[in-house]
């Protein structure tokens, strides 16, 4: 597989109340995000509601999401999970379908010491049969992944990839000092309000939520810190404050980014806010808010900024 | 259902390397447990690494120890998960082959807001064909069950019991003022170390992950405690002390209660003391250790203790 | 000195606005707790807001409460700081006035090693000229004092007792124990919810902010408790937790009690209910709540309850 | 007073034993950062472990300090404290001897509310003689500064500028958004290692802790950031890389970059590394690692690297 590397959105899951997919708001979805220029698709992450979904809607979507990209990008599965087993099972699911990488977090309920996250890890990456993108999200999954731990597993020959969503950027730049040793392998930044940053210094893309809403922007803040066009960058990392602080900042939880992203999605037209169990979709006040601020955002031209 | 009280052993689950389970071990373990005069069975817990495992095994789990129980008392079936579908299917499954009631924690991936977890818990009571007990296990689910969350969640028919793994006493006294309200309904304490003070001051019993080794020592503390027989409580309380100081107590992770109690269990010639993923095993110095502890608490008369 | 057990009311500092104590509230207030026929009297704790509060207004609190109290009970005193030399300074000013120990918890600032604590205070016990109790209370200090770290510390002379605030009962259990080696020295316990269960189980007493209200009840709990008389102790520790639940349940933050006391004081009399910066003082509607639910306790007989 | 921006350094307190200030290396260590064209001098920060030092000391090193500058650069003197009284005298200290401005994050022992925040440092701003920089520094205050508190503190005329240490760009991004509202008021960075994306993305300059040891390698940087030099910066950003892992990577605690900071300024003779209880300065076997890496450093040429 060729480097894994630009803006791989990690794609909401449209959905029809509990366990129903919202069939034609993921085909629109798919086709919007795609229309951006995108260089992957995240399926089945935490924007995803990926643990919060049956098995059996897992395998549907990536059966579905695989079909329908058919290889236009290559397709991310998310298999982050607390059992074993089951993270295998659902790589060969995604490997039988097309899929071109797994996702994966440390086991996210009992808090595992490091030492047992190397072995962990190096057992899954020996098992499935994809290329494996690592993932730190100490947020949800209480574990981190320590520097110490990553620099072992980037030796293992199918780890080809790491996804950080820690926010912090010290360790980030940790993470880009370690890959200098290791050809080929690359760093992704969860967090889109570091994208900038972290392509302008040295990382390989971003894994932005809101490109699920504005994919061109964060392309082309992608190509412009390529091309260090630091202009450009500052002038589009605004943009992406604007939505981050108009459209993330509603609620208390750490759901408050998802929620706004699926209540702009259906603003926008593209598909349902139907959230899995246990989130609440925005209520009607909290999404008469989110609709005045999409419209604001595409006033700015943050929606077809250019 | 009669009440849910008395001592409720969290069975660890006995494994034959990944994703098998170790037969004769489970058969042994469940007559020891037995055998010390238990009034449950607690089995796919936190101390029965139940989010380890794959559903498979957790449903031959479940099939298996029914049927060998047979009645002799009540089974609980852990469903805790992140998916609220697999906590149905698990629960329609438990059922399905005679368990008595089903027990969950708030979903450990995402952080929900306490008004989503009320409706979660909610719609878990509603749809689930058992009785439920709520468990409160904020060290692994991240996401505490607040008094005030509670409160209205006791109103539910379905809502039996309660269990409280907080550690945190002043919280385990206000739930027990709550139940007040709500006769029939009961609170089991979590941290065995707990137990005697818990049963003293009001509550009705624990989920002791202690017994899976020494079931009668709790059972014993749980009737001196009914019959408020302080000197008996304070004595018994010492051995629980002594396995607690003794055996927990290796290991830097939260992880150390579960190696213990499997590794103690192995010396005692009970069942293996393979872990699931991600955790180790205890290695051969830490089993040394424990095999000399064990055999200084059976000198102590823990073991047998009367 | 005596050993140091029962109960020990944190006491409250009453203030006239900034940096300015209500002298008549403070007179009071001395009055009010050693007629409840409490053991010892603590001033400038965290219930005592210590360090919110100048130098100068710290030893003004010493001299003229040493003065009042006038050696009815022993006084001990707060010295946790951040700067050895201030709690050095503090310590010989209270032994000058006829303080019988100081209390000292962590340094609250920076994250000290547990084996920096160790060294910190054999450091302190070694340079203060009045026998040391030291303090836990991890909610406060950041840094919580690892029962290994306590171990060797009860080894020195002039370490006289513990006072653990973790509000961790299996904590406090392995305290108890590591002082079977200890005679003479002694635990007391934080949380007053607590009280009852500390002292049934061998604790020594509690240092119960709620005994600034209602002296007599936590004495009367304590005794009941060392006479082993269960039923008094149940009964006891039902007002206690009606106390508890009516008075420290406002407002969010960890500074719900220290306010709620300090109300109940003012609405009872006793003292002003003015707050060190940068607490506020509970607003009138939050007062209004405060004050009927002193008048509901007083019918319920906790405040003189015998 | 004019913007405060650029190079800050948080300077160490070079210590000879218990409350003593090693002299001649205050003054070497002062010409030293002056010497690389650094833009201010903060003293009793975090970094000057201004709270583990009493406050004759504080005193005696804010006389010194601003007699030794004498002018050169602005002096920023750190007043955070968890009395207030404390605060305003040290800031009526400071004002005496000629510092520029006062450095105050929250009160650190209790957590207050963030409404109780605003009021707080609206009383420090209007009650102090200097201008006020407020610090965010949740690590070791519990208590963040969340942006809507810090938002209306902008308003007041006193506050000239912000720190952040929070750690977390994404916060910082959103503080840049603030401030545009707010001519004239600036925000530092305190990590160093993001102080490049921090000044090429809209802030004003750092409160780097290594430019106690290489004060011209982040002057260099700011500059180059301000002038978007942005192959300079990634030069120069892979320098302070090479410091941060390097230096402070050794020990577990949060204090292992205070503590090498102190022990490199040691092994290249500006002043003794002897730490304020309760830290414990490096061990021999530390030291000798530290040697040997400043020295690598400075054949990188991070030294004096221009």
């Amino acid at each position: 597989m060729r480097n894994i590397n630009g803006i791989v959105p990690p794609m909401v899951t449209p959905l029809a109340g509990r366990d129903q997919l919202d069939l034609p708001g993921l085909e629109r979805l798919i086709e919007h995000i795609l229309a951006g220029g995108v260089h992957g698709l995240f399926i089945l992450g935490s924007t995803g509601e990926a643990p919060s979904l049956s098995y059996n809607l897992r395998r549907e979507l990536i059966k579905r999401t695989c079909r329908q990209v058919d290889g236009r990008v290559p397709v991310f599965v998310g298999i982050t999970d607390t059992a074993f087993m089951e993270s295998v099972s659902l790589a060969e699911y995604g490997a039988s379908h097309g899929a071109a990488a797994v996702v994966i977090a440390p086991p996210y309920y009992f808090p595992a010491g490091q030492a047992e996250l190397i072995d962990y890890f190096r057992a899954i990456a020996s098992t499935v049969p994809l290329p494996v993108i690592l993932y730190n999200m100490p947020a949800c999954t209480k574990t981190p992944i320590d520097i110490e731990t990553l620099r072992p597993l980037l030796d293992h020959p199918n780890v080809a990839a790491y996804k950080d969503s820690s926010g912090d950027m010290t360790y980030f730049h940790k993470v880009i000092r370690l890959l200098k040793d290791h050809p080929g392998k690359t760093v992704l930044i969860g967090p889109e309000e570091q994208l900038s940053e972290a392509t302008l210094l040295g990382g390989n893309g971003g894994v932005s939520g809101g490109a699920n809403l504005f994919p061109q922007l964060y392309v082309d803040i992608y190509e412009a810190a390529v091309r260090q066009d630091i202009q450009a960058v500052r002038h589009l990392h605004q943009r992406v404050m604007d939505v981050s602080t108009s459209l993330y900042s509603i609620g208390k939880h750490g759901s408050s980014t998802i929620k706004g992203i699926k209540c702009a999605l259906s603003c926008m037209g593209l598909c349902n806010d139907d959230m899995a169990e246990p989130f609440h979709k925005f209520c009607d006040r909290e999404r008469a808010i989110i609709l005045e601020r999409v419209e604001a955002l595409n006033c700015l031209a943050v929606g077809g900024h250019n």
